[in-house]
């Protein structure tokens, strides 16, 4: 049986997924970049928004940050977003700021396909991680994906405009927000530009934990 | 001891409180005006957010729909919500609307304070609501109803914009958000325009629901 797709991102109250993008994104990780004020106010609401997974034991291994860490709900959802994944699929530009700022053992541990617009060699990561770069668009990038994937689920991986491309072309099985109880009031919204008139939801789970509240909703036409 | 100041809402999970204004919305109740589409979208999209309230024995008895209906945690809520209040804050567009749409016995039960340009009598319906008309700014209108409320609390009832005044002037203690798995795309955002830089939020309560997920927050400086 073939898997899902899905997505799984961390959301301000105010529906943001990531924060106002700095002037000159390419150098966000860039060392003489790293007293900036635009890049401290990034990387500090870019924490905010994912508080609830940083200190959680299973993100820390899996980054390469060493053992311990919280053990509970938001560790096991961790965990179990990352059993599930067969394969990813991500945007160009989630791929270069990940490539600025990934440990040489990337954290996926299985293939990813890159949607770009250019040919490159696939990357090939220590730890299980391949980097593949489709220039033949979202579906054909899914479709490697699935294939990849076998019978776990394909995770498109973000940023927020890859996952509206696929949200509004109805590939999308389903998907969990963790809403974060912090207000952005700028930044890159999940759904702006979602097709409404199209998407019907269904809830299938909500968990709240002591940092986050775990939303997680069925696609459905309408 | 004096009550707290709080706003209770249901939002769709891109964060929209309200649907895309009808042209005309002084028309929105008329009845000339029912089978216009766009009165006719208004409505199916305020009926979609508030899908979990309308069914609730609670807010029917309330609104004088009648007995029966929906028991368990939504409705116990709704119940929740009514009883702290001891009286209401609302903006004058809400106002308007609603005078076009509350039955004779308005739904509030207390003293509510529009705050408003024009100067008008106070205006006592059956059933213990009386509308006083507040001409001298959002903290006029607050005091005016925290000495109403005695030892309850004030609900910010509404609309958006009125409730973000108050959340932007430091005014609001702790709101509840009713996420509701519904896609509005456009419409009224609650947050559009708070003032983040200056407002944390600290969870105190989530309860998920068969329909939808009651967020609890406690607003502190920041």
């Amino acid at each position: 049986m073939a898997g899902k797709v899905f997505f799984s991102v961390s959301m301000s109250l105010d529906g943001f997924v990531a924060p106002e993008p700095v002037p000159v994104e390419d150098e966000l990780f860039a060392p003489a970049r790293q007293n900036d004020p635009d890049v401290r106010r990034w990387m500090a609401q870019w924490m905010e928004l994912q508080q609830w997974l940083l200190p959680q034991r299973f993100f820390r291994e899996n980054a390469g940050l060493g053992e311990g860490g919280e053990e509970g709900p938001d560790n096991d959802i961790a965990r179990e977003t990352f059993e599930r994944t067969g394969a990813s699929v991500m945007g160009k530009r989630m791929f270069d700021l990940g490539e600025q700022s990934w440990p040489a053992e990337a954290p996926f541990h299985t293939p990813v396909f890159v949607v770009t617009h250019t040919k490159r060699d696939p990357w090939e990561r220590p730890g299980g991680t391949t980097f593949h770069f489709v220039d033949d668009g979202i579906e054909r990038a899914l479709d490697r994906a699935r294939e990849a994937a076998g019978d776990r689920d394909v995770r498109i991986a973000g940023g927020g405009t890859t996952i509206l491309q696929y949200v509004n072309a109805g590939l999308v099985d389903e998907f969990s927000v963790a809403v974060s109880p912090v207000l952005f009031g700028a930044g890159t919204r999940l759904f702006d530009g979602v097709d409404a008139s199209r998407i019907a939801l269904e809830p299938l789970r909500a968990v709240p934990t002591r940092r986050v509240t775990h939303l997680t909703y069925a696609v459905r036409p309408r």
